[in-house]
């Protein structure tokens, strides 16, 4: 099934840019598109240390927030001229412990000038496995095993070529681990011993799994690793590389200190001490519970994931089409109405996109949901809807944000019967007008096919002025249809949950 | 995966019951197993109109209510010395809109004697499927389709042999269709003829995959069915068969009459007159369409398969371990993961059934949980029980009643991480203990296997005094076990959540 729109082609000179709101660290990463490829043009870094101003209760410091902003702020007048579009910031596992994010993913927005969303620890995964991967392109048919520790996460990725196949978000970053285990900093071999074991619990998920798989060689791809391998080589230890016997000889150099302040690494750079004990701890208990005897530092982290994702986006390899195919076929859903859903959503799209405002991204997402409407049937038919919504809100699917999935969930729970008040509650308010309007559509595409009829539909005329929607159908197409006449009667009453004013007529 | 216990197997001499609390009737089957086959000895009806109790807004009249209560007491009274495992006492779609059944159900059963479970409309269908099936064993290899017409609701099903292949339900009964179509009882061609839309309207859902798949045969299983083929063969238009050139015959002659009570059709019982223009109305509009010609009828409905699921409950083919196997495999589920927890859990079951006083069919709930106990994870890793426990609420699962999945839904809930107050909401006050020291006893086998580890565990010991439990593990064995030692220690917190004081021990 084609998209219907496809993305503007970017062009010679295009710029691009990826950002990634770290829980240590904010990174930019601009890039021309030059010949089919990508050239990076500017890097920008700032020490932001978001994870440290983690109140345990879902709130953050007033500190952590200003240093946030500013950067943004920055960051924003960096990428001014770069059009939306191109431009992709995402927020990580700091961002996704705050109970309310929208309190601080809002004035981030203004800061930068442009939207962020928040990824899974997941969907963090499988862009740092991207990211390195074209860095680093892998042997064919080789698995290669990528641990990337930030501030507050770490992910671990079993991948072949450019596809992960195991994705796996530990909660225990650097800034965490530091935090949680040395309280004022201070370090002794029993807290370590104690923390390993720890650490070590949470690893009993899929260390085992991993195992089983396999891989022929390990690479790190943090700030973390970066530190450590200069470390391991300052010590002429190795040339970089990160073994098993240079690990234990860097943490009992580390642990000759009694307190973080006082850590003496060599080739450690002085604003990496404060958060390097979590680093080596978390790292020696992945040596451990994976059995790891070497691990190669990668440059390349999420930033280049994200740009090069960005190039799939909107193609024809757009990774989203392909996770919503994979929804389909576990699901079971019924590939010839999803189809026939599709179409008319983007008849009913065409006419209306410009008095809407809105744009491809709209229709790929009127797409995808048009695709995934009846995925809740799987779990029972009375109320898919509101099954549906739950799968596609917390499914973990590939290339899709949370925003992503929360608009799309609101779009398959509001597909037919009443439309509750809180269905479009998670969405932050910039997108919540365009999101009803995709509502209105989708339910007038499933209204119209609802009696999985394969017979094209003649007359489809829709219009739209503010929220005023009228469709025209064949009066003669529709005289032979009662049941759809009887349920287009219904359908207004609904609709005006939308905020939709919308009036059938026959012509 | 054989479940643990067998239920005492049934004697020569042995009775059993099966209730229907239908919306229009309740009906009591007793049987006696005699040589391996049930025999009918006795039939108890009574004409309790539950659904006429309805308020639209989720209440029950106190008249219903009573005639439903003062019912079930003189039922009780019949069964009393039969043992409770022997009866099954099944609510169908009224006691399904009530706002809370509970309420209702508390005195039902008290007045009953007996536990009632609620079902849902697809495993009302089956049920149904299965008693028609059992009464007139369909032609080997044909496709057969059964409706039932009950008071609320309307079932629709499509079976080979003993197995229903498609089970729709539809919100249309004859006793809620009188009243919505028809209030005042005032009839008219013009009422009858929008009311067909509107029902028609409903069944878009689903006649056009039921007539794709088709049918050899049509049989009518409820008591609306055989009063309108009594009318038929009075009107000497059929033998007492419902077909295509039959009903609007009848039709036509009800609508002869302005108003319900005024309704004069041959061979019509007193106490259906009320009733029976609804009935003849969804009949008329699912012989639309599903373009139906003839319809034989069936005296068997869902008491009969109620009866015969219940020979196979407890056995080699209990209907729950197919569908927990079906599960199993759409999701995903490691097999010897489930596999080595199950057997952990039936050995820590086994050695506190007696002093926590938990049955054989504990020992079952508690085998179905620790095969679906990872469910969740096809959604997402994160969160994983919340969303496996979302899943074995809510999906459409063969055999299981209401309240099984939601005892289930607890356990796979609570299998991990800290007991929310709000996970046994659901379950009635006398479930409550019970299911609190499954999730216990769950708890302990996953975490004793967190490490996937497929070696076996030496020495496990269980010891429970009142809500005390002591677990007493080899200390050889655990001390090579750092990691599981950890999260030992954390249990007792975890625990106290579902009121269990929790210790564990090395010996």
């Amino acid at each position: 099934m084609p998209t219907h729109p496809t993305a503007p082609a970017l062009k010679d000179g295009d710029h691009l840019a990826a950002i990634d709101l770290g829980s240590n660290s904010f990174h930019m990463i601009v890039a021309r598109y030059t010949l089919g490829q990508l050239r990076v043009v500017d890097r920008l870094r700032e020490t932001v240390r978001m994870a440290d101003g983690l109140d345990g209760k879902g709130g953050l410091s007033k500190q952590a927030r200003e240093r946030a902003l500013e950067c943004l702020a920055r960051f924003g007048q960096r990428i001014r001229d770069i059009p939306g579009g191109r431009v992709r910031a995402l927020a990580t596992n700091t961002v996704r412990q705050l109970s309310s994010p929208q309190t601080f993913i809002v004035p981030a927005e203004a800061a930068l000038g442009k939207p962020i969303e928040v990824v899974s620890g997941r969907e963090e995964a499988r862009l740092i496995y991207l990211g390195v991967a074209h860095a680093q392109p892998p042997k064919p048919g080789q698995l290669r095993l990528v641990i990337d520790i930030g501030g507050g996460s770490t992910e671990f990725i079993i991948g072949r070529g450019m596809e992960p196949i195991e994705r796996e978000s530990l909660q225990a970053g650097c800034i965490a681990s530091t935090r949680r285990f040395f309280p004022g900093g201070k370090l002794s071999k029993k807290r370590w011993k104690d923390a390993l074991t720890e650490i070590g619990a949470e690893f009993q998920q899929f260390a085992v799994q991993y195992r089983a798989l396999g891989w022929q060689e390990a690479l790190g791809s943090s700030g973390t690793h970066k530190a450590i391998g200069e470390i391991c080589a300052a010590m002429k230890l190795t040339k970089g590389a990160i073994t098993a016997e240079a690990l234990p000889q860097v943490r009992d150099r580390l642990l000759m200190a009694d307190n973080i302040q006082d850590i003496d690494l060599p080739g450690l750079e002085k604003d990496r001490r404060p958060i390097i004990a979590g680093g080596v701890l978390v790292l020696e208990a992945a040596f451990n519970a994976l059995g790891l005897q070497r691990l190669m530092v990668s440059k390349a982290a999420m930033r280049e994931g994200i740009l090069y994702d960005m190039l799939g986006r909107g193609s024809d390899n757009d990774p989203r089409d392909l996770s919503a195919a994979s929804l389909m076929q576990r699901y079971g859903i019924d590939e010839a109405q999803a189809a026939r859903v599709e179409a008319t959503a983007m008849r009913l799209f065409d006419q209306v996109a410009e008095a809407w405002s809105l744009n491809d991204d709209d229709a790929r997402q009127l797409g995808w949901a048009a695709r995934l409407h009846e995925i809740g049937l799987a779990i029972a038919h009375s109320q898919y809807h509101v099954h549906g919504a739950y799968l596609v809100e917390n499914s973990d699917i590939a290339g899709f944000s949370r925003q992503e999935q929360q608009v799309l969930a609101a779009l398959v729970r509001t597909h037919r019967r009443g439309v509750p008040k809180t269905a479009f509650d998670a969405l932050p308010d910039r997108l919540l007008l365009a999101a009803k309007r995709k509502a209105a559509l989708l339910r007038l595409a499933v209204l119209l096919h609802r009696a999985h009829d394969p017979e094209p539909i003649p007359k489809l005329e829709l219009e739209a002025s503010g929220e005023s929607l009228r469709l025209i159908l064949s009066k003669k197409w529709i005289e032979s249809r009662p049941l759809l006449k009887a349920d287009l009667i219904g359908e207004p009453e609904d609709m005006a949950g939308l905020g939709v004013a919308f009036r059938p007529f026959v012509d």
